[in-house]
């Protein structure tokens, strides 16, 4: 394979237009080869913006073509698991934004397919290529002991709409289109829960590995959701984690880790002001805050893939870290009904 | 009764000795007429370090002593409920340090008591006398909105012995009685709770309300000691309450609470830093940080008391806090027990 | 006059792609209509990222181009005057990037022929349309009382470069240019005190009106720059400034400002995180602290040009403020040399 | 000599009770043997508080007193320079309060005095014993790189009473003597500057070394004062110091240290929170934060003043800089007058 990874970017609305548009035109060992949209109208604006050769509304054009290498799935989420399975059948390497499907049964399919195929498969939790996440990663392997408790947080603030207006490039929309998703996204409980609290659960397996059990509590309130939630890890670990969307104010999302040694806080900010994770890492009588400038978990995303396309070894993250991420999200919810702890 | 009310001090250890003997010293409206403590040499020391005109061994003088319009009970926790019977049956006004009781059943014998004499009994959970807990208090009434959910913490650092250190006075100790004590405090995993989970599940109960139901995860490493709980309180907020005795580094304490219309974020500080709690109000577009000096909560607590006695009213918090303190206490730990929610 | 003020862009270089062509895309009341660079390649290819009609490579063609209304100067800082004389001289109305031109004369020249034609000549000096700069500029005026003293800092850090890499788009070069530009901006100590200073300065006018005196030094270590100057306002307070360029690590730049009845801080954020100033303003006991979502200083100055062309009134800043921040750089340069303190 | 430093406290005033008397209770190697004031009733209050075996109102019996090792100087600035020279005289090892003397006249009497004798002097300027502008200290040796810049600050906040009443303990006064004193701050620009301003002074001079030049501005409203400076070190580095009694808020005081290779911050606490300097210190991508326990200042100091005496070595610090540091004081009072920059 040539040094640089053509790749075709499936789906181009908001999330793409933001978030990967961007990011494929800086990254490095990558190259935009190809836009499709069902929006003709969409995919032309955002080719010609972008420089990008071709611009189609039928994906299966994308997989019959020899010159692209590998898919990035930005369709809406249901969508993840039939565009992922189609572009692995037709050989392409694939990154497909998180939640890596709807249910467990359809991951575990992809999953399937991953192994039988030997293709690349990363899930789109870009949180993972974030700097200031791999720092705390390494401090908790290396300085923080055992880990013994967690408490994890992800908050929508209601002044989120007002930074979008602001971080957001105009975004080009086909108005029926945002309709029909308007629609899919008003289970917002389950839409949140899968779409936003994919991060914090994909953060906690990152940190700290996997999850064996947990109990839910969750309330609504109009359009508000909270969920606390109380886990044990693998390990040992007890810890909690709240998901909160509209609280007032900003968003604030992060981590604390607490080991025999040391602690770790972890700050996210809102991706695209494009910083990576304030990081506070406490071991031996020094907190130690890394300043960290390379700050678009996009771009480091987008070339971790390219650097495991060509030089092999497993995506962060894999298949299999995105079917736990679904199995945690579905013990959530799991929890959340019965009032019961549920094992993983 | 005359404007000043005339307090004695029974139990000198520690507590007294950092606490409440230099807020005595300072606030208004109380003055320390007698001390006593088994130790004579404790309280005959503590006596000419404040000018105490007497000091006893016997508490029994100080009960039948007229001129003694109150007492302050800072003995061991498991003497709270004897001594401060013992008080209210002689008469006396009681400010019993927290936990009220060692059962719930012995707090409500005082809650009894209480009613029976019409005397004031005010338990010793300073932090609501802390004036930014008191800041963040009125905010949650006047502008936040329905609550909806809070995280509430309260870590033990393994830096506060360093603290202690630099903060606290010379103590005045007898050996053999630190070694007694030392054997109660042996039983770490109870200790801990009741004494220092005391102010965490006061500090809720105080902002928030009573507490209907709560899940609860424990665990224990050597002599330290984690819980991370869920919370349903009776107005239906969700959340947690993180305890953790030690973990590295700095002591730390605080909740946030998440409203319909605003956000509250206290931090206490290290009580010997005799610091107002740190608050972050936000509402409306802006946060809200009272920039507050009057930091002594112990002798704001004194004060309060004083004022009570006084001018009546009920005091703060009243017998019927400390029973349901405790109450959550035992139900925390029964939650542990049996890994099963548990209602109160 | 339509609503929509009609613009050109007159100079697409570096400072054009990373801050006024994503501004002019969203911003409201404006519309780009046509592009200028000498580069002929360059203009081209960001006309065709941002959809602009027209691209040019010879600006005489906008200026007699009636569809036009304003034109935007972001060339080199050695053509701001000229290409400004000429646009107002063809009745254009004007938004130059600051500083408004190379020396005191050369700007008051602009001002006499802005006082001559009647048109709208806005100084670039985007940081007074930041609105946490707003929020200390009512702050200062209407609760601080009279103001006493001061401090600000304008510090490039060292960490700059890969926060500009991770958060600019990408930048359409021409190589020869860029080369020629290079070797203007050689004369650092001259460059940086005008185009990284000049913010600083107008800051400081903005929010405490003219300055009378000023005494500074200077120092050079290679290719880093420090000045740091004592300054008397001409309302009497007394205050600091310190540029340094590079220090190591993250870039900061900010002000306090002390009052008879309150204090404020204001932080401001590297431009490109599109986030307003971080304040806390102190008064009667509380600190405050907007939470301000409208962060894009560069929409918003533009939106504040296009309101002034259609409204009229005076523009922020105006060509007086644009002749008094050049005057300032040069009284501090001045300063420098002689070592004495120099008068305005 | 013995293990133990034998050391009388001359002047038992305010400083003396809130810092001296409390640090020496809790200090070791030093044992407080002897009071002095010229008020019996107070000398006798805290000697029978700390259990101090004599109280004098005659310092001359403590000048005699074969049993006396050091004496610690806590009487009002004015009679720092003659009880220190009749103390070296007595053949006693001095810690003297800053400032060192009233006049640089005096302090070099006094350092004539401490070469002739060979006792050890130190100055009380207890910051140099704070653990975190000792770390800072060494940051600035090992890891900062050339000094270039540094902006230093000391404001007195108009909430510091509040504060202060809630952390000192009861003091015990003379109000007749008090009231004298009253007389002589009433020249509060002279007092402030040497008394507090000496703090940041002889800070500066800890962590950069000697100034060589001042130029300073200065403004009184009513009893609040502001002192903004200009300074070059003699080793090149620029920078500027600010001096405000009152500013509306809570006190403040630091020092910002820019070098070739890394930057530190200081921010030191108001000293009765018995908290070190917090510090951040930026070098190699990395900030690093100490988390110190060893609080008191006062204590500290006391501990190195008797480890000097027993094992040797300079104090720290010791004449000379007490010398410098009125010189400093001195000079800054001249700039103001003459509005000219004053080389040292």
């Amino acid at each position: 394979m040539a040094d640089t990874v053509r790749v075709a970017l499936i789906g181009c609305g908001r999330i793409a237009q933001v978030a990967h548009l961007p990011a494929l035109e800086k990254a490095d060992g990558i190259d935009l080869v190809a836009v499709c949209d069902p929006s003709g109208g969409v995919a032309r604006a955002v080719a010609r913006r972008y420089g990008v050769p071709s611009a189609h509304t039928d994906q299966r054009e994308v997989f019959t073509d020899p010159s692209v290498d590998a898919v990035i799935v930005a369709a809406p989420d249901r969508f993840h698991h039939s565009i992922a399975a189609e572009a692995l059948a037709a050989g392409k390497h694939v990154l497909v934004e998180k939640p890596l499907a709807s249910t467990v049964a359809e991951a575990e399919a992809l999953a399937d397919l991953v192994d039988r195929t030997g293709l690349v498969l990363q899930v789109g939790a870009m949180k993972r290529h974030d700097q200031g996440v791999r720092f705390a990663g390494r401090f908790v392997a290396e300085r923080l002991g055992e880990v013994r408790s967690f408490n994890a947080w992800y908050r929508i603030g209601d002044l989120r709409p007002g930074i979008e207006a602001t971080l957001f490039p105009h975004v080009h929309a086909d108005l029926a289109a945002r309709q029909v998703e308007a629609g899919f996204k008003a289970d917002r409980r389950r839409y949140l829960l899968a779409t936003h609290g994919a991060h914090v659960f994909d953060t906690v397996r990152y940190l700290l590995g996997d999850v064996s059990s947990v109990v839910a509590r969750h309330r609504e309130d109009g359009k508000d959701q909270t969920w606390q939630a109380l886990l044990t890890t693998a390990a040992g670990a007890v810890g909690t984690i709240s998901i909160t969307v509209d609280v007032p104010g900003v968003p604030t999302e992060g981590i604390e880790v607490f080991g025999s040694a040391g602690t770790v806080r972890v700050d996210t900010h809102f991706p695209f002001y494009r910083r990576a994770s304030t990081v506070h890492a406490y071991a031996d009588g020094l907190t130690t805050v890394p300043e960290l400038t390379d700050g678009d978990a996009y771009e480091r995303q987008l070339e971790a893939f390219a650097r495991t396309i060509r030089d092999g070894g497993s995506p962060v993250p894999d298949v299999h870290d995105g079917v736990r991420a679904i199995r945690l999200i579905e013990a959530t919810a799991a929890a959340v009904e019965s009032g019961a702890e549920v094992k993983l």
